[in-house]
């Protein structure tokens, strides 16, 4: 039996750690087939997204596709929440331009791997709890300011400049620049694109009577994969308007030799900007190098890590910010494993490093698609993974003709409905406070960075909450009980530093105004009562000692009780009457109700 | 009437800012004597004090001076707590030797005068708030480390060893690397001024029978100018034993051009290690120097602030932290206008500086005296300044002979007992997490530096309070109520971004374990609920809508329930009982019930 006992709990030890375990024996053909439909169609989102991201981190192409796989495939055995789909971000693509901009690929590749062990090590030392400091207003900001810096940041691919800039103001002063390079077919073609992708969006959301069954899942399969349709269609065009002529395009493909294509001026320059050349074939496994050789040095580890910088500890924290806030908002009410989400999200990293990977975390657009796909497990991650694969061994060649405003497009409309307006008109009617800290953390994400914002909005929140419990919160009430009258003062939740002092002066007060009476002060809401507030009751209930007014604390729980001990006289009673009666014979004006008590 | 009442506020406004006008009127002869005997008393610990304190920030004697006759003399027409007494002090002098060291007395006058303008703009926008984040324990832990730092400063002036250092390491180390150097002179006469010190400290204690009220009064006389009688006696010994003979040490001093001694190997050295060469006078009023002229290029304004960098922020956060502690020490229960503290400190010290004051504030010790010494107006400060004046006047050459090691001594036993090991064992048996917190602005104080220590200590005061805010802290209980079982959830204190989650798994665990049931939830207790909080709550109801389990939240205020409107179903009732019934019908497993309550 105790042999059992323990096998049993070694399972569920394993099941924890290992969730595949758990679902694995219930996977029927109906859950598969569900996966495979919804991992599908979660992998003509992902390569796209792949590539945009690529090209939002300005990295190569291929590196996106080189984050997609990884992560995907080994969140199926290690995930909890069925939607998450761990791969490159909007986010860790701009974190990746701030910090490896200007660097070499080694460096991203070491960024992905510390990243990887840091947010592994933070899950098993149950770190996850730094996350709680996060609340909904700052989530709320942190997403639309996010939202905000990608869409300004894509705006120079629909408008066909090019160029590099990490900030919102460097975007729009650059575009400012360049305005007279402002390319017509990219706009038009951009603003097709977006257009399409709006209405395809939209059209899920038509009313088709429910007879109609087949073409009522052509349109939302339609709408589903509406990035795809539209990345494929603009390659096909681009392809086909393609100067070199039809023929021609792949021998051009092969005799360009830049990977990101530059503004050429002479005659076969495509009429749209394009991807350029996309390095077909998987990626090589190895370790991340620890040293490179820069100019006519090596840089070791230490050098590599110093010019990381911060970004070592931002990156996974912001990581499992993100992941966390994802897994969160799609976890329900279900109580989420933080610890476990963590883990995986260490491993998918760590091991996506080794792929050359940038760094990756759940996508909220992502798993929004795996939500309304239908997903049912995990394992669709396996099929979105095995699609950027197949995308990686045999369709790169074709990447090159991929508009590059095509590509923005598709961000756009990705991230534009991330803007939170919503929750921002519920604050402005329900909590202005909240309202500012969310509003706080989208602009100062937006002029600053995102990692300050979070900083600044947690910070803010935090501050909130000290003027919350800074208040006063006491009620003073005169009250006539059995054989007397007393001032009856009752504190709200905690007693602390914070408003102790101010306590003191609302007693001090009550009490001055009826110098005569007792003051009872009733404890039945107080809760929390620390070492500065007792010391200023000791001088409060001194200063009454000295004018001769009697303080009594009753309906005090034993915890408060042992902290107000040699503090202040407290009483063991429930109400006002009880407390009010052992005082009376020595206190009361009315001494001639005494004898009834005694 | 209208007039006379607004004549009326007027006075009331004035005498706010100007407290003098309202204990002036009622001055009288009693009351002037007791000033008058405390505050020469006080003038007599001031005098040495300040020669102390400007030794331990580096600079002249005089400096310390002129520190001392400004503020207590202001702080008699602006101040509001008749104990404090505006001068130098220890932990001014630290912050000055941190930032002035190698600069000129210039920058001191500078920072002295910027430092007044911040703290009296602090006070007019009543930013005293901020000091409200400074809780016991931090006090506690932040005096401790100062007190402990001053110590181990001044085991150089004992052991007759003379070097500058900041850090209580670098002071260690530079003993340990002169301990050669050691003065058995200098060891010898420190040990006897603390054995006297300790002594005259301990003897007002001993029981004197009430009737020999002379003696009473005169030990009580010697223990209280006990630093005064110290640096008299060592200073006259000194003066005694000086080689160049009784009468050419006055000589001697003219000669000497230096004006703080440094080891000369000639026959006529000192056999202790003297103040040196004190510049006797009143100093000139001037504004501070904007401008310096140092090597051969002008600093100006930009360049001399860049210089004294933070410690233009930190020099008055420190001054009204150190102040306003103080204050609130000696106010009692009395309730302490902050902001009118802040503006008299402010305004002692930017007059300060037009007579070269290094930055002063209240001292805990000079408090202590004039408390004990029997205050009762801040009218004490008159006589005190007026003697530090007379000492500048007239007594500045007899400064030479104060050996350095009386001046170690009266420091060290001025401090050491500022040590707060009581408060250190008091929260050992009541509060583990506030000693930490204690122990910890201690340790960082000692280690680091006082200003951090103060950040370090609020912060993990902070983090305490979030640590607490995020404890769920909910009872539930399977209730039988009239007409039916139920669950009833009751939260405590606050629901906040910090804990919904964990309430929420609470709740559903509660719920888990008895599906058929209806769960209430008592807000009796709540008092606070953020938007982070609702939306988890939308999120529970939700969870609780999908699996057909009724949800109903009653004893909800009317603040509360704006809240928590549209988001989960709010029942206006105030018992179990009252919150039961409307959901009878429709829910219910005793549908018999039902009739009686319709």
């Amino acid at each position: 039996m105790e042999g059992d006992g323990r096998a049993a709990r070694w399972r569920r030890v394993l099941e924890r750690r290992l969730p595949v375990l758990s679902w694995a024996r219930r996977y029927d053909r109906m859950t598969a087939l569900a996966d495979f439909v919804a991992g599908i169609t979660l992998g003509l989102t992902l390569v796209p997204q792949s590539i945009a991201y690529a090209t939002l981190a300005d990295l190569p192409v291929q590196y996106g596709l080189y984050s997609a796989f990884m992560g995907t495939i080994l969140y199926t055995f290690l995930g909890t929440i069925k939607e998450v789909s761990i791969g490159p971000t909007s986010l860790m693509a701009l974190l990746t331009l701030h910090t490896c901009h200007n660097l070499s690929v080694e460096y991203m590749q070491l960024l992905t791997f510390l990243s990887g062990i840091i947010v592994t090590l933070m899950g098993i030392f149950r770190l996850g709890i730094l996350v709680e400091l996060i609340s909904a207003p700052v989530t709320s900001g942190f997403t639309s300011g996010t939202a905000m810096i990608i869409v300004v940041s894509q705006l120079k691919g629909l408008l066909g400049l090019s160029f590099v800039a990490e900030s919102v103001s460097e975007n729009l002063r650059l575009i400012a620049a360049k305005w007279e390079h402002v390319r017509r077919a990219d706009c038009l073609l951009g603003a097709v694109c977006i257009a399409v992708l709006l209405t395809l969006r939209k059209i899920k959301d038509i009313k088709i009577s429910p007879k109609n069954r087949r073409l009522r899942k052509t349109v939302w399969l339609v709408s589903i994969s509406r990035n795809a349709i539209v990345v494929i269609t603009a390659s096909v065009i681009a392809y086909c308007l393609h100067p070199s002529g039809v023929g021609d395009a792949f021998n051009h493909i092969s005799n360009t030799t830049d990977t990101v294509s530059t503004p050429r001026a002479n005659a076969t320059e495509p009429i749209f900007k394009l991807s350029g050349r996309v390095h077909g074939g998987l990626p090589t496994l190895s370790l991340p190098a620890f040293s490179v050789y820069e100019g006519n040095t090596t840089v070791n580890f230490g050098g590599m890590t110093a010019k990381l910088g911060s970004s070592i500890i931002l990156v996974p924290i912001v990581m499992v910010l993100a992941n966390v806030a994802i897994a969160k908002a799609f976890s329900g009410s279900r109580p989420m494993d933080a610890m476990q989400e963590m883990v995986a999200l260490g491993v998918c990293n760590v091991c996506g490093a080794l792929v050359s990977a940038m760094p990756t975390c759940g996508a909220f657009t992502r798993s929004a698609v795996s939500h309304s796909s239908g997903v049912r497990t995990p394992a669709a991650g396996l099929y979105s993974g095995a699609i950027s694969l197949l995308a990686l061994a045999f369709l790169t060649e074709y990447f090159y003709f991929i508009p590059k405003a095509t590509l923005s497009a598709v961000l756009i409309c990705a991230v534009v409905f991330m803007i939170d307006v919503q929750t921002a008109l519920k604050l402005w009617r329900q909590s202005r406070p909240d309202l500012a800290v969310l509003v706080l953390t989208c602009v100062v994400s937006v002029l600053w960075s995102v990692e300050m914002a979070v900083l600044v909005g947690a910070l803010a929140n935090v501050a909130l909450l000290l003027w919350a419990c800074a208040r006063p919160c006491t009620e003073t009430t005169r009250l006539k009980v059995c054989g007397g009258e007393c001032v009856q003062v009752r504190p709200h939740a905690a007693l602390l530093y914070l408003n102790a002092e101010r306590f003191a002066s609302v007693v001090a007060l009550a009490a001055d105004a009826a110098p005569a009476l007792p003051v009872l002060v009733d404890c039945s809401r107080l809760q929390l009562l620390d070492y500065s507030a007792s010391q200023v009751v000791k001088r409060m209930n001194e200063s009454f000692a000295a004018r001769e007014q009697r303080l009594v604390f009753y309906n005090v729980t034993s915890e408060l009780a042992k902290k107000l001990d040699n503090v202040v006289c407290v009483v063991h009673a429930t109400s006002a009457e009880e407390a009010f009666a052992p005082i009376l014979p020595s206190e009361t004006s009315h001494p001639e109700v005494s004898p009834l008590l005694a």
